[in-house]
C-alpha cells in the first residue's frame, strides 16, 4: 500500500495534524476549498491565516480537488468545523474506500441534530460509526507544529483501527494513547469547551485561581454525568480528552473558548465578542446543544445552564458565577451505577 | 456550647482558615509558638511573614499558650507542616476533649513513617483516625483571605463529623462539599504536589501547555493508581482534592511546588532552590515518601520516579521529561477492580 495520507480542511488543527503526519509519511495531501490557501501552502509552505509565521514540511501537498486528495490514500483525517462536517464527509464519499482508515479530530455536535461527529461521518460514508476513530486531547495547534511534546488519545470500539490510528500519528514529539470509549472521548472533547468558556467568564470577572479550579472540577463532574448517561466511561473524563484538554483550554490564552468567556466576563456583549474572534468558537454552539441534551435526558448541568443563560438570555456573568457558588450543602461524589461499571470493567 | 474555635499554627493557610472561621464564629484562637507573631496579629491584625499586606479580622486572637487556645473550644483545626504535625498534636493532647471536632488541612506524609496526617493525629490524641476530618481542595491562602470564591472538600468516614466540619466553615465565599473518602482526599492532597513539581519542571524547560496538560493528566492517573492500592475511591482524584487542587498548584505562580520545579527546570541546583524559597516545599518530601511507597507496593509511578531522580540522584530535568514522552504504545485507562468498585458503590 502507498504511504499517502490525507487531511481534510486546512484550518489550524488540520494543518498541525498534517505536519505531524508529514514527519511519519512520505506524502500528506491537505484538502481545502480555498485555492489561494492551497497555492500559498504549495508555493511558500505556509498557512498564513491559521498558523502565521510557521514553516510547514515540504511533503504537505495542498489541493482543492477531493479526488486528488483522497485517491490511493491509506487514511483520511477529517478536521472540519462541526457545522461543516456533514458537507465535508459528503464530498469525501465518492472517493471513499472501505479499507481506508478514517480518523476525525473535530470537537462539537451537529447543531440541529445534536449528533456526535462520528455518527455524522458514518451516516455520510455509509459505514458503521464504530469504524470511525476520534483523536482528541490537550493540543494547541501552534505548539504541535513547533514540536513541543504533545499527548493525545485515539478512540473507537474497534481495537484494530484504533491501533492503526495510533501507528499513523505516533512519533517522538507526539505521544498517542488508545481508548475504546469513542463516545466518552467525543463527548469530553465537545463538552469541555463549555467549561472553558465558564473559566474565561470567571477570569474575566477577576474571581481568581481558586474559583477557576472549582469551576473546572465541578464542570468535569457535570460533563461526566451527561457522558455516563449517554454511554461513556466516567474515567475517560479524567483522562487526556477530558481533564487534560480542559486544563489546556481553560488556562491558556491561546484558547478561543477561554478568550470568548473572558471577554464576556469583562462585560462585552456576545455579538461584539464573536466579531472580534474572527474564527469559530465551538463552545458557544456546544453550550446550546448541551443545554438541549440536559433537558432531554433530565440530567442536571448547573454550569452549562448558567452559561447558556449568559450567552442567550442576557443573564449577567457575575450573577451566573455567584449562583454557582450558592450555599447548598452537597456531597462531592456521585456513585457510579452497577450497570455503568459492568459495561466498562467486566 | 461556646462559639469558640481554634486553629493551630499561624502559617499562611492556618491564618487564612482562621479568617474564614472568623466570619462564621465569635472567637477564633490562633495558636503559634512565636510570641512576636502573636503580638503582631493581636496588635495590628496582620501576619506579615505569611500574608503580607492583608488585614485580618479582629476576632482572631493569637496566643502562644495551648491551654488558652484550646480550652472551651468546640473545634480544633490543625494546619501544621507535615514534619511538625506529630509534635503539634502531642502539645494539643493535654487539653483535648473527645467531644471536640478535629479537622486538619495539612498536605503530606510523616517523613520517617510515611503515615497519613489523620493517622499521626489520631495516634497522638489516642482516638480513632476516622474521627479526624481532613479539609482539602484548590485554595490559595492569599485568595481566601481576599474573599475570592473558593471551594473545598471535607472528608472522613464519619458522616456526622464531616457534616459538622462543613457547617463550621461554609459561607458565601467558601463553599464546602463533603466526601466519605478520607484516605483518598489525604493522598490526593499530598501526592498532587509531586505532579505540580513536575509541571514546574516542564514549564522551566519551556515545553509548553500541551506537555504540561499531559503531565497533569498522566500524573493524576498515577496518583489515583497508588490511591486505589491504599484504599481510596478513584473518583476522589477527579474531584476537588485531586484535579482541582492540582490545577491550582500547577498553573499558578503562587504555588511553591510549581515554583520549585520551575527553578529546577531552569537548571538551578536543589539546595539553591530551597534556599531561595524560604518556606517549606511539601512536594519534595512527598516525592521521597511516594517513591518509597511505590516500591513497597509494587505500583508503577513513572512521573514520581523521574522527579525523584531529578531531586535526589542528579538526573537532568530534560532527560527526565523526555523519558516520560517515550515511544511506547499504551491504552489510556486501567480497569477498576470489582473489589474497589464494590467498596465505593455498593
Amino acid at each position: 500500500m502507498s504511504d499517502k495520507v490525507t487531511v481534510l480542511v486546512a484550518g489550524s488543527w488540520g494543518t498541525a495534524l498534517a505536519s505531524v503526519l508529514a514527519a511519519n509519511h512520505s506524502e500528506v495531501y491537505l484538502w481545502t476549498r480555498n485555492s489561494d490557501q492551497a497555492a500559498e501552502i504549495n508555493g511558500s509552505h505556509i498557512n498564513n491565516k491559521y498558523l502565521p509565521g510557521i514553516s510547514l514540511p515540504a511533503n504537505i501537498i495542498a489541493t482543492t480537488d477531493m479526488e486528488t486528495a483522497v485517491s490511493g490514500s491509506k487514511a483520511v483525517v477529517i478536521v472540519a468545523p462541526s457545522s461543516g462536517m456533514r458537507q465535508v464527509a459528503r464530498s469525501l464519499k465518492p472517493f471513499w474506500k472501505d479499507e481506508m482508515l478514517c480518523v476525525h479530530a473535530t470537537k462539537g455536535f451537529e447543531t440541529e441534530s445534536k449528533k456526535r461527529m462520528s455518527i455524522v461521518i458514518a451516516e455520510e460514508l455509509g459505514c458503521d460509526e464504530g469504524q470511525i476513530v476520534v483523536l482528541s486531547g490537550p493540543s494547541h495547534a501552534e505548539e504541535v507544529v513547533r514540536l513541543c511534546p504533545t499527548t493525545v488519545v485515539v478512540a473507537s470500539p474497534d481495537d484494530k483501527r484504533t491501533a492503526e490510528a495510533q501507528e499513523l500519528f505516533i512519533n517522538n514529539d507526539f505521544r498517542v494513547y488508545t481508548n475504546r470509549d469513542q463516545v466518552g472521548v467525543e463527548l469530553a472533547g465537545a463538552l469541555k469547551n463549555i467549561i472553558a468558556l465558564g473559566a474565561g467568564l470567571s477570569d474575566g470577572l477577576g474571581f481568581g485561581d481558586n474559583a477557576k479550579a472549582a469551576l473546572l472540577t465541578r464542570g468535569l463532574a457535570e460533563i461526566s454525568r451527561v457522558g455516563v448517561e449517554l454511554g461513556a466511561n466516567p474515567l475517560t473524563f479524567a483522562g487526556l480528552a477530558g481533564i487534560g484538554d480542559l486544563v489546556v483550554t481553560a488556562t491558556s490564552q491561546h484558547s478561543r473558548n477561554w478568550r470568548a468567556g473572558f471577554m464576556l466576563g469583562q462585560g462585552k456583549p456576545l455579538d461584539e465578542v464573536l466579531e472580534s474572534m474572527g474564527m469559530v468558537v465551538e463552545g458557544i454552539r456546544t453550550t446550546e446543544a448541551a443545554y438541549a441534551i440536559s433537558i432531554k435526558l433530565g440530567v442536571q448541568m448547573p454550569i452549562t445552564d448558567q452559561i447558556y443563560h449568559v450567552l442567550f438570555k442576557g443573564r449577567s456573568p457575575r450573577s451566573a458565577v455567584e449562583a454557582l457558588m450558592g450555599r447548598d450543602r452537597k456531597p462531592e461524589l456521585e456513585a457510579i451505577s452497577q450497570e455503568t461499571w459492568e459495561q466498562w470493567h467486566s
